[in-house]
This record gives structure tokens, C-alpha cells and sequence, in this order.
């Protein structure tokens, strides 16, 4: 039997080798390609994936799992021909034409939004959007037909929130939309107008690049393994030993650059420490998407906007832009936790979030369940933004529903793990508070390191060992549930004097 | 018979996939990748170059080209085919664990000589050379024995001279040698010793760049379809659309990052104009090393080195750094030009340069043919620095046998290219002048587009559709030989006053 899974393990070490090629050309993609590269990287990448597709959905593989099924396998092989399984599936009900299809119009969409988005064109992109959606709609329907899901957008959904039911994430949304709307209302009463701000000037990119370089160290990012470079929408990527995070800054204020490199910083962080010894197979990758948000959550709004840490980390940003800073680290903090409606997702605070997250999830299953038409997503965020937040969008759709960049590569069901990944964020961050008294003495003078290896033994080195859930309540004791998270922002925005 | 062109095209374009994601890879590994991505990329080039090398090798390719022998094709399908063969066949003689051992040990060797080279760590680089030599050795033997080789390294020669004989490149020499060390004494008398220098003070790295952007621009590089980085040794890369030049900054002067990049906009304006309608395709591709080269050349050597242009170029550089810069533009060209035997080829003067090719030549044609290990590179380095050149290295490897990465990643034969291409330009420049005699006012108001035009018709749309000396002689009249080079410097060096 370990014959056979030295010959898997082969064949998955092939795949992880194309999945590095499609990483990186993607970030150059969004990070460094100059426009007239977009028809051969389009192709490349189209042709990668068919690879990628071919060699997982090569019929080998599947006589290879079959071999292995009801055989007297360890625990360690049990999980990882559990998870290639599950890998082989997602990806086997697919016909390569789609995958390809997929990739070359997502690509296409994407690339041109970059420029379509700072100029509002709604009618130019929604050309390439209703192709994105239309073959979003032919992969939902066929994951629909093929698993056990109650409609076509739940089977997309569990692609990021793999393992954690729908009817969980329906509980999640429905604790938050029951308690985040009083609580919205009790925190805007509570803190007042907005103060007159205690920053002014400009703020240097190059300045403001070296400091977010300092907090990435401060949150223990290593150099030798990543880069931090700049691209319109914040992400992070790459592969064991090179994690590329991204950010954007812009002159008039410090702060969103920050918040994006601590949050990018987390994602880095779990992907860099996954356990080497299943490097290359999908046992060694991160669980899902729910598991991967909490870890930048933990570290943007546990770790960096905790008081403790920002008021230590206040004298770093005080120290490069010292004549733009006020002298007061906790009316600086409280700025900066100011809570107040707006329209962009990414800026969005704590409270106001799951609202933002409410209306794409509204809008997205809608759209793949064929409720909505492409066409129609405009009318409809705008409805929507009126009466969750009370803004209203007038048709400036780079601030409304062109803002994102998940849409626009056909990643529908990727927007509920944010707030999957808040609510476990604030859990776990509970364990590691319980378990380390002293946390807000160590975080005062910007020592993490606990947190990493809180994280490093409970979350990091598990893989896909472990189910979501099992992994959650293995390190909280409970199941994923909004809980801590109403708890962390009524004790943070209700109880701390700011 | 169209059917088959057509199942042949569809093989080669996927194969040009794969060679588009290796050379977007290999890119971010010179320029971006962080110390810690090397496992992985090494993996992943491997696995690439091993498919690359399967899709090529594959006997339906064979098969296909079977049926096209003998039949009635078309001239166009005739040069199409005739491409795919030769590829095809310069690949299938070597075995697949061959073609991954070179690239993961090329890949090791050439990451780790970025630092080595930097400590002067000469045993510590000579672990991974002695098995990227062992390997190209291997390689050499293989090729020697089934194609029609005088030696070993002649067959690694053809992988860059392609079609040009070895005969031809043994004539090129000879003439060079017989004719450089007396012209180079002439020029060290006529130019007497180096005069104080026009230009002082410091020159701002971001100043330099956009300066070199500046340089880019005049000569016709299309920043859409293009970027220029930086990187420790300067180099083109790139497919249709996107142009990748690298250069390099030292604050102490600016003209060798001006050289450099002159240089390889040469080598990219041809990859960026190569004939669309062959996209994907071998006869789309540049012909051979030694046209390649002689289009860089021609940029640095013959456009901006011409006194016209450089005189139009100087109000550039003094604008860029009023302060540094001298009043006298044509003192300023004398003093890039002056002529001294000096370590680097990369900063090597016209009439030194093909001594510094010279030397490598003779050193990689006897460690291929067995006549040399990889242990004596450094004696016979330093022999014949002295004997040509006249000067001693004194186990300074960082300026001796370590400056260049060609070696490091297994690329023998590569260097006669170097001057093939200096000889192939004069030739092609001379054509130009007569067919434009009002060149000179042309370069003197900055106006290159004529050259470009000229080098588009003759050479860029040419794609592989000729060989290489059908391309010179078409262009030239004549097929390449060192009378024009020659000529031309001694035109530039013994007859104008400077």
C-alpha cells in the first residue's frame, strides 16, 4: 500500500509544481505585467490549468484512490488520500472546455477592471462580467447536479467554506443580523461626531512602504521568505518559502496601509508555516477559506488594533511621520476604530462589516441561483446599500458594485469566509487570551511571537489534517458560532472608553 | 496536408504555453523571488522544462512531421515545418532526466552565485559548477554524436549560432585576431591617457532610471508592451507584448546602466516585433544568437554611441543631473568610449571586447571537450586575462571567472554569439547608412524610427523564415564576415578626433 501512496504523493507533487507556475504568473499578472502581455499570459495560464485539470482528473489517480479505499491505511495516509480525494472531486465534474473557458474569461475581466473600475465603466465591463457569470452558472449547476447541495450557489460556496455547512453559515449571518444592527446604533451613539483628526499632511509612499515593512517584522514576517509589493486590490499569494503580500497607499493618510499589510501578513503567515512534511500535497495546504480569514482577522483587528499593541506600535508611525502625528497614541487608536457606515468593503470597521459581506452574499447567490441577471447587480447593490447602511451609491460603481476584485474572476462564494473567518478569529483569539494572561503586557511591547506559536501548534502545522470544525473546536473548545465576535466588539466599541 | 499543419501548430502553441511560463518564472526569480522561494521554483521550472520536453518529444509530433516530408507545401508551410524539425530534433536526442537535472542544477548554481560571486566564494560556487559542467558535457556528447559536429562543443555552439558553421565562426576570429591587437595598440596611442573626467559626484539611482526610461523611449521601446528593473546582471527577457529589460545602478557614474540599457532595448524591440502571424509558432521566433546579439548591439554601439546621437542624447543626461555634467557633449563621448583593457566585459570598450570573448571561447570549448575540469577555470582565467589583455586578476574571481551568469546556469557556447553579433551589426549598419545618408541628422534631433522601420522590414518580420545568413546577405549583400567591424572601428577610433 505505501507503494501506491508514494505513487499519489508523485502525481500530486506534479500538480503542486503547476500550481506554483499558475501563483506566480498570477502575481506578476497583478502586480508587475504591462497591459500588452494580457493575450499570451491569458493563454499561458488557460493552458496551465488544462494541464492542472488533465493530471488530477487523469483516471490513474482515481484507480490509485480506489486501491487504497477500505485497506488497512495509517491515520497520516487516511487524511491524505481523504483530502487528494476531495481535491479530485471538486475538480473531476468539470470538462477541461469549462475550466479553460473559465480562466481565459475571468483573466480577461479581470485585467481590463483595472483600468474600468477608475472609470466607472459599468457598461464596458459588464460585457465581459455576463461571461464571467454565465459560466460561473454552468460550473454551479454541474457541482449542484453532482453533490449533496440545496442549490447551485451553495455548491460554489463550498469551495471556500469547504466543511462548514451551509446551514452553519446561515446561522452565522443570522446571530450577526439579529445583534450587528442594535449594536451599530448603541456604537455610533456612544463614541459621537467624528473629532477633528489628529493627523494631517501628506504621507510619503516610499515613508509609509518602510513602515509597513516594520510592522510585517513586528508581526514576524521573514524577509527571506516574502515580499511586500503594491497592486489596486490587497491580496496575498505565493508558495512555501516566498509569500507575496500586497497593499496600496495612497498620500492623504497612513492607516488602510497598514491595516491591509497586518491582515495580508496573517494570510502569509498560515500559508508559509504550513507542515513541511506535506509540502506538495493537498494534506499540506491551508483548510478553507473560513480558516484563512481568521488568521489575517487575527492579526488586523486582534493583534494590530488591539490597545496594547497600537499603542507600541504608535511610536513607529510617530517616528516616520513625525510631524504629521499627534502626540496622543489612544485618540490616534480611536480614530482609527471610528465606526461609521461608508462604502468601500476594505475600509469598512469591524461593525459595519458583515453588513457589507450581507449584501454581496445576497447578491452573489442570487446571481448564480438565477434570481438576477448580470445586468441587474447594479440596481440591486444600490438598493441595498440604501437600507443596510443607509448610503446611497448614485451610479458610482467604483465605489459600489465594481469595487471588488473577486467578482470579476468568477470567484462567487468567496465573500461569506470573511465573516466566517471574523467570527473565528474573535474565538480563537479568546483561547489565546485565556491561555496567555499577559497578553496585552507582551503585545505593549510588540512581542507576537506567543500568538504565532499559539497558532503555529493549533492552526498552522494541522494542514488539512483536520476538518474545519474539528480544528475550531480542537483549539476553542466550541464549534464555529458569532458569539465571541458580538462579545469582542461590545467590549472593544460598548465598554473601552475611546 | 492543411489538417496536419494545422494539428502541428495547435502542439507548438501549447508548447510555447509552457515556454511563456518559464520565461515569466525564470524572470521573477532574477528580479523579484525572495532567498526562500528557490525549493519550489526549482521544482516547478523542472516540471515545466520535463513537460516542455515530453510535448516535444512526443512521437505524434514526429509522426505529423512524417506525413509533411515529400508532399507539396507551400513555401510558408514549407519554412514552418522545416522550424518545428529543427526544434524538435535538437530536443529529442536528450533524455528527459537529462533535461531536469540541467535545470535544477543550473537553477541551484545560478541562485547561489548572485551571493557567491558578491564573497568572492569561488570553492563554494565550484560544487555546483563542476556538476552543471559534468551535465553540459553529457549533453555535448549526446548532440555530438548525432548531429554533424567536428567536437563536442561544437554542438553546444549550434544551439546559439544556429546555422552559422563553425568554420564560419573559427574565420570571424581569426580575422579579429589578427587585425584587434594591433588596431587596439593604435587607439591607446592616438587617444593618449585618460583625461580628468567631465562628469563628478554622485548619480541618484531613481534620477538614473527615469533618465534610462527616457533613452527607452527615444529608441522606440513601447512602455504598454514592456518594463525595465534591475538586476545584478543586465538581461531581456520577455514574450509577445511584454518586454522584460533589467539593468543596473551604481550611484558613482551613470553611463554603463545608459550601455546596458540601450542594449538590451535592441534585444527586445526584435522579440517584440517578431511576425504575429507566426505567434506561438518556432518559425515565429528570433533566428539565432548571433542576429539577436547583433541587434543589441546595434542599438548600444551604432545608435547611441554614434556621436550624432549621443550629441542629441546629452541634453538628456544634463538635464537629468545639471550639476554632474560637464558643458562639452563630445568630450563626454570620448570619455564613454575610451578605450582600456579592463576586466569586465560588461563594461568592456568595442576594441577590447572580442579579446574578452576570445578568452572565454577557448576556456569553455576545452572544459566541454574534456581538455579542462572545472577546477582549472580559474588558472587558465587568469593566464589568459594577462596574456591578451595584460592584466593580472589575482584570485579576484568577482572580476575574473565568476563576473558572468552565463556559465552558471550551463549556457556553453553562448559567448561567440557576443561577437558574431558585433560583426553581424556593422555589417547591417552600413547597409543603413547607405540606404539612409542623412542619418546623421536624423540621430542628431533624436529620430531612430528610420532604423527601426529598416530592421523591421529586413530583419524582425523575418521571424526564422530565412537562415541566418540569407537574412545577412538579403540585408547586406554580403554574408557575415569582420571587414565591416573592423572598418568601423577604425573609422570611430582612428580617423574622428575625440
Amino acid at each position: 500500500m505505501n507503494d501506491v501512496i508514494d505513487q499519489l504523493k508523485t502525481r500530486f507533487r506534479k500538480i503542486s509544481g503547476l500550481d506554483h507556475a499558475m501563483t506566480f504568473l498570477s502575481w506578476d499578472q497583478m502586480v508587475m505585467m504591462p497591459d500588452g502581455g494580457m493575450k499570451q499570459r491569458s493563454e499561458s495560464m488557460a493552458e496551465l490549468a488544462e494541464l492542472r485539470h488533465e493530471f488530477l482528473t487523469d483516471e490513474k489517480i482515481g484507480g490509485l484512490l480506489e486501491e487504497c479505499t477500505g485497506t488497512n491505511l495509517t491515520a497520516e495516509q487516511e487524511a491524505m488520500t481523504r483530502e487528494m480525494r476531495l481535491t479530485r472531486d471538486q475538480e473531476v465534474c468539470l470538462p477541461a472546455s469549462l475550466v479553460k473557458a473559465k480562466i481565459m474569461a475571468g483573466s480577461k475581466c479581470e485585467h481590463q477592471w483595472r483600468t474600468q473600475r477608475e472609470t466607472n465603466d459599468w457598461s464596458g465591463f459588464l460585457g465581459n462580467f455576463r461571461e464571467v457569470v454565465d459560466l460561473a452558472r454552468e460550473e454551479a449547476g454541474i457541482r449542484h447536479d453532482q453533490g449533496e447541495f440545496r442549490t447551485p450557489y451553495e455548491a460554489l460556496l463550498d469551495l471556500y467554506c469547504t466543511g462548514d455547512s451551509a446551514a452553519r453559515v446561515d446561522a452565522v449571518f443570522e446571530s450577526l443580523r439579529v445583534s450587528v444592527p442594535d449594536l451599530l446604533i448603541q456604537v455610533m451613539e456612544k463614541q459621537g461626531e467624528k473629532t477633528e483628526s489628529s493627523y494631517q499632511g501628506t504621507f510619503d509612499v516610499e515613508q509609509q512602504k518602510k513602515l509597513n515593512e516594520v510592522l510585517m517584522a513586528k508581526l514576524g514576517f521573514d524577509f527571506s521568505a516574502g515580499r511586500l509589493d503594491v497592486s489596486v486590490h490587497p491580496f496575498s499569494t505565493g508558495d512555501r518559502g516566498d509569500q507575496r503580500i500586497t497593499t496600496r497607499f495612497t498620500e492623504s493618510e497612513f492607516a488602510e496601509a497598514l491595516l491591509g499589510t497586518a491582515h495580508e501578513t496573517g494570510h502569509a503567515s498560515y500559508e508559509g508555516n504550513l507542515p513541511e512534511q506535506w509540502a506538495g500535497q493537498p494534506l499540506g495546504g491551508s483548510r478553507n477559506m473560513c480558516i484563512h480569514e481568521s488568521q489575517s482577522l487575527l492579526f488586523e483587528k486582534q493583534i494590530f488594533l488591539s490597545r496594547a499593541f497600537f499603542s507600541h506600535f504608535y511610536h513607529d508611525i510617530k517616528q516616520a511621520f513625525p510631524d504629521n502625528i499627534g502626540d496622543d497614541p489612544d485618540r490616534l487608536w480611536s480614530e482609527i476604530l471610528f465606526v461609521h457606515p461608508g462604502y468601500i468593503r476594505v475600509e469598512a470597521d469591524e461593525v459595519t462589516y458583515p453588513l457589507h459581506v450581507l449584501l454581496r452574499y445576497e447578491i452573489e447567490r442570487d446571481l448564480i441561483n438565477g434570481a438576477m441577471e448580470a445586468e441587474d447587480v447594479p440596481d440591486a447593490w444600490e438598493e441595498k446599500m440604501e437600507s443596510y447602511l443607509g448610503l446611497k451609491v448614485n451610479h458610482e460603481h467604483k465605489v459600489g458594485c465594481m469595487q471588488d476584485i473577486h467578482w470579476t474572476d468568477g470567484s462567487f462564494g468567496y465573500f461569506p469566509s470573511y465573516t466566517m473567518g471574523a467570527v473565528n478569529s474573535a474565538q480563537l483569539f479568546k483561547s489565546i487570551r485565556t491561555e496567555h494572561p499577559d497578553w496585552e503586557a507582551r503585545f505593549g511591547v510588540g512581542d507576537t511571537g506567543f500568538v504565532r506559536e499559539w497558532l503555529q501548534k493549533n492552526i498552522w502545522s494541522q494542514g488539512r489534517y483536520l476538518t474545519s470544525q474539528q480544528l475550531i473546536e480542537g483549539a476553542t473548545g466550541e464549534s464555529t458560532n458569532a458569539e465571541c465576535l458580538i462579545e469582542h466588539l461590545r467590549s472593544r466599541y460598548l465598554q473601552t472608553t475611546h
